[in-house]
Order: structure tokens, then sequence, then C-alpha cells
């Protein structure tokens, strides 16, 4: 049975995580902490535990967290830097959910977060949590940096194709929308119901945080120098799911693209690659940990377009994070990930 | 032209009272005030305003505002008070779409807004502004209290029941569900996307501000006492609409129910009562100023159910304002309220 | 391992039957049968179950379907009563998901169905499957007729109370609202996305089929006399979910209402009555088998508020289908039906 | 007064035409015609429309609907073709929504919409009805073709630039997302709510109708060939609006990319270019016959990202063809269309 903290578990990412833990066979939450709720039972602030737990939210130190096997932080950017030397010192492997270890580049972490990094010297350590990209890493990994959602969602639907070298890497747009959770449980007028309900809107489109994660990612895949990027984020008016349309143009069409993407995830369990003439939508990977991946290959024009889909909460979030833990203490990965989609 | 200024003009209420007073025949929009975003133009911090205004908010004073034939107040309770005497002595009608004036029993108004009251000798003078029960008291108002939403569909549902005498007063049930935007344009996870999509629930089961306003007018055309009303609001899952659905029983079952409603409404521009059989929507309200009422009759178990519905930011506010101050300055009372509701 | 069979698997209730039994630890589904979509895989109707079954449509015969030790009709009204004869002299199982045994009385029923019904003699030994009510008859049960979604959670609502004779038979009011999925899967102008979302209305308000249900029911239970029942159903802009808030007048206010309700659910797996003072909302229940109950008891006024929350294709239909099953079968009873709901 | 015929009126584009219609003050809806509704009054099939009209619809023959001066056809492809002619001969001017003369090349649209064309030699003298294209033979034009809802989106937002010649034709890429009621009025699980709300899905990735007609026109103002188009379609969980957007690459980036827009649409009515840094939304455009685009453009890269919004009903159905119907006529050409979007 693995031992787990949960720090800071009033938001999103920390309700999917007693979601997916509270019922997973070899996981016992022992911890969560938030400050604010200090006190307060779960059920009592999330009414959709109730029956499920007794967990009580507090306000323990790192050496109580230390006596954890595993500690998730399901905080705000910044606060994982903060504890993660003493945890992993003391044995404690550590998840990230947030954006403190996910870009190896100090500069450019610095740059869009906005903060000091508190432990430079961890970066090159820590492995990006991206399974199906650096699984053998993650095994033995002490701080593993759980990719955000988008990223998640478009690094799956263009690394098998960057790898293989055939595409121009001079012109690569993805178009993606994610739902209101992505943006996090907060007051703000922004993802307010009247606001957000019947409308549609791009936001970040002169820059966004995910954008140099996605490109040091591809950029280390690239066998031909780094990619020229476009990414475009919309807010669509519905809680889960990212949806990424992903343009690329063929540069060798000697390769069957079809083909190159069987390789990559035939084996993958939470990858699915549709069958031809399929495209998936958000609803059939809701409250699920799979990417789907469905493609369009126009041989004439040369162009390819991926459309990717996921859960934000899910496998951009909460599940990849089991995921990884799964895979750090050498339990089965799919462990108590196999939930289907509730549809409708 | 009637000169006109709006106090507190950021919220849903303000832009409302805009989108009407802009495309109004008679009405000149001349200051429009917010601390927050003085200096800041409408079409900025409204862009679906854009073209249509050069008005740019103010922090003005009352001086100022008093140079106007109407101000209305669309600010939060307990602002209004304090600059209606100002206003009116200075000539200025004030219109106020929050609660300062709507319930003239002080013991109830501070207990349900807990605020001591800036001017309870001008309680008296206030005029509830239900055209339907208060128009000749309008027409030479100094001050008018714009009623609350759930109030307006509840008592034009009520009123003509409850003046005939033929309900049984102990136990009238109003059981009513508002869209979001009746909470106003706010930072609050409790209106956020996430929380009210896909999700239903009622909310001040056991006691709501509405309340007393509602009685306090029922109670005020009943011949036979006081009435014993149950109001239990709820929070659905769009922007827009309030319906109400009531519960009465006959008492008296001389009196055709259905010609009382004829009687009392007939004449009314902006209440209608469907034909049997026929029960409203909300959608068919949106963005106009109509309340809708469907009768639902049982003879035999002395039953009838109304099912009242509105637009809870037009005739629920900025319409009911708006017709209002038609009637306070001798205009049309219909007009910029003709509007044809969008369907889809 | 229960041997299962599902006839008409084309729906809402197929695919949640699907959902819940393809995880459920000791039910294997065998058959799935539709005549439209005989021949067609499974995941290619329903993509969301890729991966999760190698199930085929069929159309087979009840010869086939007898050797199935349960078989379960997700159909329309009037097909399980046609075959349910020759399933049970074979020995198998038979939970009705549709209309055909839940009504005793035949005249109520072939009014309210327009059906003649094909076993009347049959009526009688079906038994009405709310385990809370009905828990020793379903275990020898061999027709299990499960109740109606809106039936579900206004019997939960009301039993204790008029078991226990503690309230007003004369006036009894169950104001409930639903998502769109109780309307079933359909191809219907009524149902499409561009008139129910943003919208709220009343339906039914003269009459509806739940409502003889839910009266045969609760009159069983009375011990003075048939209840006075007003249900009104509304359409909710929300996929999954019935809230019913219900209106009753105590007359022997010497009993305690909560400790009636206690001693009612307290040992029910799927029954949760809330704490003092909250109340339920539909999306914590959404995905579950739960169904939430919060009370408004005001004494001085004799009035009780019950708050009654679940998710209509669960605990309104196939949740409480495979809980039947599990009673049925000797399972525990809460086998596959632990899932923790999807929040937010 | 422009006298008025409507054929085909119970769909959305048809209750868009007469929410217009109703309330513009220089035209008179005389006839609207539907088959299967011929003698049911509008208000009962429309009831958002009650109290606004006393039209009845009709099956009403040619003869009486060339004593119009203009017809409207809000019906499915292929009835505006059949009755065309007649009409212009008789000196009624023909408006048709659907797509019969929209496309000039025969082939191209008897393969997309798989009908025999009945009058092809009128292709050639229809006009496409993009006034802010094509607003000088709209003058005189008997028959104009109103552009698709995806068309005039796209075409908005690409016209200046390839007019100009300063992108690069060989990858112009359209991510366009559209709400709900673009699928029209009909009974089709694929639009039922269950299925669309809390969804996004691509459709049409391989192909779609309103590509061939954005590619002629794009074509049609090209200096240097044709262009490259992918336009890949999405279907948004909302009722009203769409949203592209478009990418493209600078070929010649001595021109100002902005005031090529300027020079465009800066004496457009109907055309709003947001100012440096700002992008639309749809709901600010929902009600109104505005497009709205939004430039993003980063010279280093040479990549230009146009994002274009507008209301598919209105700029995109039935207020391009009222803005039309006011050109042919000689009427303001603003005249009816001056609504204020209603926020939230």
């Amino acid at each position: 049975m693995v031992s787990i903290g949960i720090v800071g578990g009033t938001g999103y990412t920390g309700i999917e995580l007693l979601r997916i833990l509270l019922r997973h066979a070899s996981a016992h939450v022992r911890i969560i902490t938030s400050r604010s709720e200090s006190g307060t039972r779960v059920v009592d602030y999330f009414p959709s535990l109730r029956g499920k737990t007794d967990l009580v939210f507090t306000d323990q130190s790192i050496k109580q967290l230390s006596q954890c096997d595993v500690v998730f932080f399901a905080t705000p950017h910044g606060v994982a830097m903060e504890q993660a030397r003493s945890l992993i010192e003391a044995g404690t492997k550590v998840i990230d959910l947030a954006a403190d270890f996910r870009i190896k580049n100090l500069i450019n972490w610095e740059k869009w977060y906005k903060l000091d990094h508190a432990c430079p010297d961890l970066l090159d350590e820590a492995v990006y949590g991206l399974p199906e990209l650096n699984r053998e890493k993650i095994k033995s990994a002490r701080i593993v940096a759980n990719p955000g959602c988008y990223a998640t969602s478009i690094e799956l639907a263009l690394i098998p194709l960057i790898k293989s070298g055939v595409v121009d890497h001079s012109n690569i747009i993805a178009d993606a929308k994610s739902g209101v959770s992505g943006a996090g449980r907060k007051a703000d007028i922004g993802v307010s119901f009247s606001e957000v309900s019947e409308n549609f809107k791009a936001y970040g489109v002169s820059g966004h945080r995910h954008h140099p994660e996605i490109k040091e990612v591809l950029d280390g895949v690239s066998q031909s120098g780094p990619v020229n990027l476009q990414f475009t984020p919309h807010l669509l008016p519905q809680i889960r799911g990212i949806l990424a349309t992903v343009y690329v143009r063929l540069e060798n069409s000697d390769r069957d693209v079809r083909s190159i993407f069987s390789e990559a995830y035939d084996n993958e369990p939470f990858v699915e690659v549709l069958p031809e003439g399929e495209f998936p939508d958000t609803k059939s990977t809701r409250g699920t940990n799979v990417c789907k991946l469905g493609l369009h290959i126009d041989v004439d024009s040369g162009r390819v377009v991926i459309i990717s889909a996921l859960d934000n909460l899910v496998k951009g979030a909460a599940g990849q994070a089991v995921q990884n833990m799964n895979i750090m203490t050498g339990l089965d990965e799919r462990t108590g990930l196999l939930d289907i989609a509730t549809v409708p």
C-alpha cells in the first residue's frame, strides 16, 4: 500500500486526485493539507465525497509529509519548489501537478511564471511525467513534473511525427480548446457562468505559459532543429475536456503516417488512435485517463490534421499524476485508472 | 428627452439599462458612474456596446447627478439610501434597482439587509415600482423602489388571486427557479461555470431576502389577513430567466379564476396570460419586458397552479425600471421595451 | 458470476447499464439486443466503451435470452410484458426498466400508457423495485418493475412521513425538475440543444405518467387513506439529475421528523440524509447510485420541505436496476455501485 | 414599404427573419409559407412572437408570392432554384438563404449538394450576397445568394489579405467553431442536448460543403492563383455563435497588415476590426449583424492569426439577408439591424 500526502487539496486537481485515489486498490491517502481549510473535514468541503473518506484538511509540516511514500502537489505554481528538496532527501517521491519543474530552461520558466526558482539545481533531475515519452526515467524519478493539460494533448499528437522526422518544422499549428475547469477552482468573473456560458473565445493569442513547455518537449525529440509552433488556446463553454486540432505538413511522404502512430501507441494503455475516418469528441473521454487521437491524412496536399481529445482533469492532470505514481512505485500502471466515461 | 444618470453601471443591471436606454427614443444617458472604473470608456469595459456610446465611467458627485431628470441606482444595497434625499430635493427622480426602499417595515428591512437605514422617513414616500399594482402612484413618485426579480414573478402570479379573496391564505407555495445572472456580476466560486453548469440546487430554503418583500406586498392587497407563504428559490444552470411555480388552494370556487386574471391583465402591456393548456418557458421571455403566466385550474381538487416566467434582468430589473421611468416622466409606458426575444 | 442479457441496449439506460455492468465484479453481460443495430459492435455505437467490451448487438430470441440468469429490459414501454412470461418460466429473472409492471391498477396503467396489457395476471406477482421499500420481496422476485426516475426521488422523500402518519394527506406538493436525459435518447426537436439550453419550463402540468405510479406507492404505505398529490415536472437545461422539492404539512408534531428519516435510512447504503441546514445539489450525485435528502422542518408553521436529489440514469434507472439484480441474486447489494461522483 | 414573402418559415432562419423584419421600419411581411404548418398562426408555432404579428402560415403559390417585392427562401437546399425563375420574371427579387446559388461552378455544386441544378443558366446572374465584397452588384441583383455562416466569417477574415497579395496561398488554415443552431431546427439525435452539451468535437474533417463556397470566393479575389485552404469545422456546446481562427503566413511584409484591414472595413457598418491586443468573443455579437475581427500579427515569424466572430443566425444568415434586402431596395443598409447584443 502506497502511503500518500496531498498538498493543497481544495482545488479541482485536489478533488480529482481524491476521487481516483480513494478507490485505488493500492493507495492510502494519509494526509491532505490546506492552510485555509485546516480542521475542516474533507466531506464538508466536498459533499460528493461523503461516505468515502474520514480525512480532515490539516496544515501539516514537511516532516509529517515526509513520512509518506509519495506527495502530490496540487498547489499553485511556486509551492512545490519550496518543499521538494526536503521531501526527496527524506526519501519521499514528489509529483508536482503545477509547473515548477516542467521547463528545464530556467530563463524561460522565470519569464513565464514570474518567480525566482527556489531550486534550479533540481530542474535537471526532475523528470517530465509524460509516460508515453519518459516511462523508463519516471520509474526511478524522485521528482516528477506532471505535464500541463494542453501540453499533454498537443505533445501526444505531435511527438510521433516530430520524432519520425516526417513533418515540416517551420509551421506547426495547434488550435486548442479547453473546458473551464482548466482554469482551476477560483473566484473570478472571467470564469463565472454568465460570462462563459453561451460564449466562446480565444485567449493568450500572443503568448501562453504552455507554449514554452510544449516547445521544449517537441524540440527535445526533434532530430532536425527546433520547431516553430503556433499555439492558440480557446475557452469552451463546458466544464471538462480539451480538444486540440493540430495541423502539420508532411516533408517526407515515404513513411505511412498511420503506422507511425500505431508503432508509438499500440501498446500504450491510455492513448487510443481511432480508426480511419473517426475523430474523437471530449465527452467520451470524460472522467477517464485516455487521450484519443483521430487522424486526417491528405497525401496529395501533404497535410495532416491530428485531433486530440482528453479530460483536462484526468489525463491532463490528476489521472496522469496517478499513472506516474503507479510507475514510480512499481504498481500496474493502470491501477485505479480504468473508469468508463459517464455518457451522456 | 429625459436626461439620465446611472449610478454603479458595471454590473449586469447596469449593462442591461444601457442596452435598453441607448436605443430608447426619448432617453439620453448623460452620466454613468463607477468608482472602480472611473475614467474607463464604457465600450472598453463592455465590448458589446462598441459603436453604440461614447460614455465614460465617472466618479461624479450628487451635484452633477442632480442635473439629470432621473437617476437609476444599479448599485449594491445601501447606496441609494445615502443619496436619495439630496437628489429628490434637487428635483431629480430616483429609481433604485436595489432593495433600499422595497420594504416599508423598517425592522424587517434591517434584519434582512443587516444595515441601518439612512433615511427611514423616506420609506413611506417611496413607491414600490410594480406598475401593474401601483401605476397611479408611480406617476407622481419621487422615489421608486424597483421590485426584486423573484418578487416580480411571484407577485404578478398571486396579486389577482389574493385581491379577489378566492384563495386559502394559510398555505401558499412559491417554488421559484432563477438563472445565474440574478446573483449579479461578481467573482464568486458559487457562480463559477464549473460549479453551476450541469447542476441544480435549492438555496435559502430556511429564509431569503425576497420573502419579506413578497409577503409585505401580498399582505397589502389581502382583504383577509396576512398570507402564509413558503418561498423556495433554486439556482438554474442558465444565464437569464426566472420561472416560479406557484401553488394555491381555492376557497371560494364561485369566481372563475381565469376571468380574474383576464380582468387584471388584459390591458397590461407587459403581462401575458397564456391560453388554457399553455405554459410559458423562460426562453420566450429572454431579453423582453414581458411576464408570461400559465394557469392550471383544477376545480375538483380546488388547486390552482400558476406558472410565471420572465427575464430577471429585464422585467425583473432594468426593463421594469425603464417602464417605471416612462411612467414617471409621462412617456408611453412601452417606449424602448418592445424587443422581441432572441429565439433560439 | 451472474450471466446477463440486455434487451434494447441503444438508449441511455442501455449504455448506463453497460457502464456499470462491464466493471461489476460478479456480472457478465452475455447478450445485448437491438433490432435496428443488430450486427453492430457496441464500441462502434458507443465510442466511450472502446476497449471495454467485445459485445455485438444481436437480434436474439427469447430462447437465447432465457439462458441468462437475469434479463434487463431497457426498452420502450410495452416490450417487457410481451417477453416476461417466457423468460420467468425458463427460470430467468426479469428486471424491467420501463413501466410495464410498475402500476398494479390495470385501468390506470392502460389509461396512461395507452396499451392493452399483455399479461395482467403477472402484475400482482411483479415486485416494485424500490429496495428501501421492498427489499425482502425483491430477494425472491421473478419480475422486478424498476421504478421511474421521478418516482424514486419523490417516494424516497415521502415514504417515511406517510408511513409514520405525521403529515396531512390532503395537500402534498412535489415540484420536480429533471435533466434532459430523462427523456431518453431520441431524435426530437423538443430535446434539441437549441431548444433546451438556456431555457426552463414545466410540462405535464395537468397530468404525467409518473403521477399514478407515485400515488399508488404512497397510498400503499398510508395508514389513513389515499394521498392528494400535486406533481409538477419541469425540464432542466442539464443532462443528468433530478431534484424534487416536496412540500408537506405536519399533522402530528409529537414525532421528531428528522428521527423518522434516520430510522428509515440510517442503514440504507444508497440514501443519504444530510445534516441540518444542508441541502443536496444534483452534481454531487452525478454518476452515483445515491439519493440525497435535505430537510427543512418548521415546527411553528408545521411545514416540512424535503429536497431530494439523484442521478436519473443511476438511482433513477440503471443503478437501481443493478441494485435490484444484486439483491435478487444474493450478491452484496452495493457491488458495482460505489463510484464517486465526477465533480466538477 | 417593402412587401415581403418568406418561403419556409418554420426553421431558425425563418424565426430570425421574422424577429428582424417585424420591427423593421420599412418592411411589411405579407406572406409566410410552410407546407407542414399551413393554417397555423405564427404565434402558436413561435410563442416568442405573441403580440407581434397576426401572420398565419400558408401554402401559397408562386403567383401570390410574386406580388411581393422581395421573397426570402428560408428553405432547405433545392427549393429556391425551382421557384426563382418565375419570381424574377414577375419582377420579384429573390434572396436565397440556402445554397442554391452560392457556387458558380456547377460541377462542384452538384457534387456537394447531390442534386441536379434546376436553373444552371441563372447561376451566373445570381450575386453572392456578401455586401463587403459585392455591394454594387447586389444593388441591381434579381437573385442574391446569401452566404453560408462559416463562409461569411472566414471570407471576411481573409478577403483583404488575399486581395492585397500579401499572404502565402499554399497553406491557409481556418479552424472554425459553430454553435448548434447552425445545424438548423431539426429532430436529430446528433443535435440533442444530452449529446451536445458538455461536449466538443470536429466534424466534416475530410470535407464540408462550405469549403468549395469559401474557396471559390477567395480564388475569385486572388491575383496569384487559387488558394490552398484547410477548413475544419467544430461543434460548440452553445446555441449561437461562430468563431473562426484563421492562420496565414505573410509573403510580403512591406505592407502593414492592420492598415489593410482598416482600408477594407473602416467604412463598413457591420465589420468591426478590434484594437491591437483585443480579440472577439461570440457573446458580444449575439443577436447582432456585426462580424468582429481581432488580429495577431507576428512580423518576425511572418504569421498572422485572424479571429473572426459573428452570430451565425444574423450576420451568418437572416441579418445579412436583410442587409442585402436593404441594399437591393435602396434603403439605408443598416435599417432594422442595429440591435445591441443581449449580454450576459
